[in-house]
């Protein structure tokens, strides 16, 4: 794809809440005051466009048309909104979308808004429209079941155990702790917790998967030539990048390679103009323990049949090699689907600007960013630089 | 909002099939053939990116992930795919979409598809989650509550009567009988039919309504500077532009005054540099007859109260003042949702390229596209030329 942008992109503003179990706000007030904080956080009381990633809420809430929604209920009559979505990815194509607008042009300053509220109704049916309806869920596929899927066929094929993988739940866990913001801030685990966690489909346990949960959390974005004049530390988002593979699983040669996450990086990383080994965090989509393992191999940072002893070898702790999932990722700082990358976004803007606290990872100059739709079919890549 | 875009966007190819009242092909199969259209009409193989607009299928087919859906199903393995919606202007926000990704330099060619399948399910509560679902759809308001809502309040103040919109419903369907891919090409209707049509929300009646039905209708755009490498008539899309109003019609001084509409209209007009007497036909979104003509009134082509005098007078057929659904609109070609704008956009690339047949607006150069997201919260307008 073509890259002569007209002008770069920079974060100059996040706004996020805790992540709950179950919030007594409602969606629009959720997305409304995220907005507020980031704008406050830019030092605005104006943006031109607002995108707005939300997954469930037209089955769990009744309600479409979220972006207006929000926009209305944040006082930004008048303003452009529009909401998009890419199943699991969806918060992540609120960010390119916010940074489309701003790269062509047409926004100067725009807001990314992800909010999900899980809480209502079946979250776990209703994320399953992400797969081939008359193909796939028709008979029975869920994301579990399909994740469950490509760990059966790892452990098969590598002879690994599902205890090797257990080290992606900790390090999360274990990062959560001193997130104000994660789900699972005051819950501490252990390799027990995990190995004594009930299958809820098999080989897949309970502390492999990400749980059911509130969250919103937004950016504001701006030209970088004009950063400064918001913050004295803008983050630069060096790239954007989508790729897509075939949909489903069972029409892929080895569903083990995930092709459309090795495209996405591949292709981000040209256009950043960064090697893979200049990242210093990545955020993960660690929805499921086996998807954290497969796009560290797809990335190229582990061998394939080797992802999973980045963690077992702990060379993914804040201290390690190469952190991810340092504020909790999807599976402890939780994974309210629409709002997911855009607190991995606050997130990585801590961590770039030093303001990580005690999940800062030192001199973290440049971070990757991979949001995962589906069995993989779409996959998201940005990176993050000062 | 800023505009000093790096460079223009042009539609290099198009794509429909027939509206139908219920087609036995999936979602997918409507999609890929549409791409496919577009892509063979532009003479490409490939694509960059592919944005979908849908609505409805998240609850009538039980779908999510639309984009990639459709990219998978047309064998476009690979390529970003991302799915938009803005109610019903979704249509509209994919191709604001595409217009983004090349604008910015992301895509050199992107397809802007639009696919909605409303035979299966019950789509009018459906599509009633374009409203807020806590104070609005949760009290039994509707897209035709709302629209019968303003068709009153309009009579009312401007003493009026239901028949004096029949002619937006006529224009319509005589303009639908000449285009093949209308829902309603094999229909006569004449003044008679409309007066003696039953009311559905009072004081709208069935001919003040536009059809449920299943559709589907791509573009292909391209860089301006390279677009005649494509077509020896590519069409330029001279501004895209979206505005929002509060989002319920409670919390609007004036329901009548659709700012939305008056504001994106004005911002398009000044981004592409053209007078509202430049306009040589005016795809409305006359979902609603009263819709029409309040549309008139926003973007100024009657004074406020007078819209329907256009119609009554005859001023909107294909050699009138102002020629609207030169097609058949959204009342007689059919309103699928999620591909209504990208069928107008078919439409005007017809008609600006002297390719519309008995439905040609004689010297037909700019093009004005309205389309409207809910009870009118969200409204994008879109100026077409040559």
């Amino acid at each position: 794809m073509a890259n002569d942008l007209l002008r770069g992109v920079s974060i100059v503003g996040i706004g996020q809440i805790p992540v709950q179990k179950a919030t007594q706000k409602s969606l629009k007030e959720m997305g409304a005051e995220v907005v507020h904080l980031a704008m406050q956080d830019a030092g605005v009381d104006s943006v031109d466009a607002l995108f707005a990633g939300n997954m469930l809420s037209d089955e769990l809430q009744n309600q479409k048309h979220v972006a207006t929604l929000i926009a209305s209920a944040a006082g930004l009559r008048g303003i452009e909104a529009l909401q998009v979505e890419a199943a699991t990815a969806t918060g992540a194509a609120a960010l390119r979308m916010a940074y489309f607008a701003v790269a062509s042009g047409e926004a100067r300053r725009a807001v990314a808004v992800g909010v999900e509220k899980m809480s209502e109704g079946l979250a776990t049916p209703a994320l399953a429209k992400a797969l081939d309806a008359k193909t796939e869920t028709a008979v029975g596929a869920t994301l579990l079941s399909q994740n469950a899927r490509l760990m059966q066929i790892y452990m098969d094929r590598y002879k690994v155990t599902v205890n090797d993988f257990n080290n992606f739940s900790l390090n999360a866990h274990h990062n959560a702790r001193t997130n104000p913001h994660a789900l699972f801030k005051d819950k501490k685990i252990n390799d027990r917790t995990i190995r004594n966690s009930p299958v809820i489909s098999a080989p897949l346990r309970l502390y492999d998967a990400s749980p059911i949960c509130d969250g919103a959390a937004a950016v504001v974005l701006a030209r970088t030539d004009e950063a400064r004049a918001y913050t004295h530390q803008p983050v630069k988002i060096l790239s954007s990048s989508v790729a897509t593979d075939w949909f489903r699983l069972d029409d892929r040669h080895d569903p083990l390679n995930l092709f459309a996450a090795t495209q996405s990086a591949r292709d981000a990383f040209r256009k950043a103009n960064v090697h893979r080994s200049d990242i210093d965090l990545f955020e993960a989509h660690d929805a499921f323990s086996i998807m954290a393992c497969l796009l560290l191999e797809a990335v190229g940072f582990a061998p394939r049949g080797q992802g999973w002893r980045l963690a077992a070898e702990k060379k993914i702790g804040l201290h390690g090699l190469l952190p991810i999932s340092t504020f909790g990722g999807l599976k402890a700082r939780g994974h309210p689907i629409g709002a997911t990358a855009l607190y991995q976004t606050c997130e990585i803007v801590l961590q770039l600007t030093g303001r990580a606290g005690k999940n800062q990872v030192k001199n973290a100059g440049v971070a990757l960013l991979q949001s995962v739709g589906g069995a993989a079919s779409t996959v998201l890549t940005h990176i993050f630089g000062m």
